[in-house]
């Protein structure tokens, strides 16, 4: 049982997924392949842990100018809400972009309550469930800007869907990119340097999460390039495939 | 005339301020000063525009280890939704804070309507008025921390309001930061590197700004220290003053 949001006529509907069925709370089943999935929540604030695989990091030490070396603590970062994409919708490369545009595949984490102050033992009791997340980013700003507001948060640049599967194990999930059909990175989530406990524990420490808060965890392997004109999924089986075209502006 | 969002029985609602009264779109005035201001709005995204200031970079750079250096363009920043506090509530120093935790009061524009791609003409038009911004910053996590999600984004590290001025020019204004009664910081806005119109107009060449979304413009001279007992103004009279007592955990 998968738990999404789709267009119901004028409105924004959550509904309940089964097999390859969908209905709302108060309505009849319909198939799913007939409805416009939105994006599966809107996080009050969206966390972003970057840095979280060693194979990336090398990746990044060689191609943005990082130190390779693994953050010494669960630091974690941001992305902006703006830049989010629901499953289907177009991948915008914007006019001006230098070129270099690339994919990570993510395990996204979805908060199901207020919490703080989490401890080892309970900190995966406040996650509702997981997504999958598209972290689009422009190497070129990426390497350049003083931030990453336009590297890696661009409208359109933070696809995240298709829903979200409760009851699995984040240490358990393979994450495999597709560009064209074609596969182009694999790798295992158990690779991660920090895990989502430690995460949700470091991060609980100074600052409350809220239902609806979203943590994505970072990729490994090869982030592929994309261009206009290119269909790129993220596939974890448990969950499913987040599918989304790319067009240019 | 202003705008403020306050609790109204077990509602927050918005209300306009007319002279020493308060009103909701229905109800009956009542004095200001019996109600309880709430955050004048809840941003979709929360922009900051750190670095923004000479003085203040020279600071930085002595401080914090910074190049001192002004960024060569308009690069935006962000900061958390769960760091926001309202006028007159408790900003709480972390029981683990290494000691030195400094405010830095800013000028914040609150924009009113969904806009892309602005134009030095007409960036202006998408701004619904003005607030203040209290960036607390623990400045040990500051310098050491791979981002800065908790030197800045620690809960209540973020008082905003007491509600939302239209009509002002804003780089016009003067920002007074006073501890205890006691003036400690003083600056124009006239003085930012890049201005409200540079920001908007590179911002939105990327992103959507919608309805309720802040830009809060960064900081000049000094960042007194603050400690639990005090009491933080910082006052932009044209506006009005941002007060929180400062507490430890």
């Amino acid at each position: 049982m998968n738990w999404c949001r789709y267009q119901d006529g004028d409105q924004v509907v959550y509904g309940i997924i089964d097999g390859d069925t969908v209905r709302a709370a108060t309505g009849e089943p319909q198939p799913l392949s007939s409805v416009s999935l939105r994006l599966p929540c809107i996080p009050p604030t969206f966390y972003a842990a970057g840095a979280n695989y060693r194979a990336h990091l090398a990746w990044a030490a060689e191609n943005l100018g990082g130190s390779g070396k693994a953050p010494p603590r669960a630091d974690i970062g941001y992305r902006a809400n703006n830049s989010l994409l629901a499953h289907g919708e177009n991948i915008v490369i914007p006019r001006d972009s230098t070129g270099v545009v690339q994919v990570e595949g993510e395990l996204a984490a979805v908060i199901g309550k207020t919490v703080k102050h989490l401890t080892r033992e309970n900190a995966l009791d406040c996650v509702l469930g997981y997504t999958i997340g598209n972290d689009v980013s422009e190497r070129t700003w990426q390497s350049g800007d003083r931030t990453l507001w336009r590297a890696k948060n661009t409208d359109t640049f933070n696809p995240m869907g298709p829903w979200i599967t409760p009851g699995l194990d984040p240490e358990e999930l393979e994450v495999t990119t597709r560009i064209n059909s074609v596969e182009a990175s694999r790798y295992q989530t158990k690779d991660m340097i920090f895990s989502l406990v430690d995460f949700l524990v470091e991060t609980t420490k100074y600052v409350t999460l809220y239902a609806g808060d979203v943590m994505w965890m970072g990729c490994d392997g090869e982030t592929p390039v994309i261009k206009a004109g290119d269909v790129v999924e993220i596939e974890i089986p448990e969950i499913g495939v987040l599918r989304n075209p790319v067009v240019g502006e």
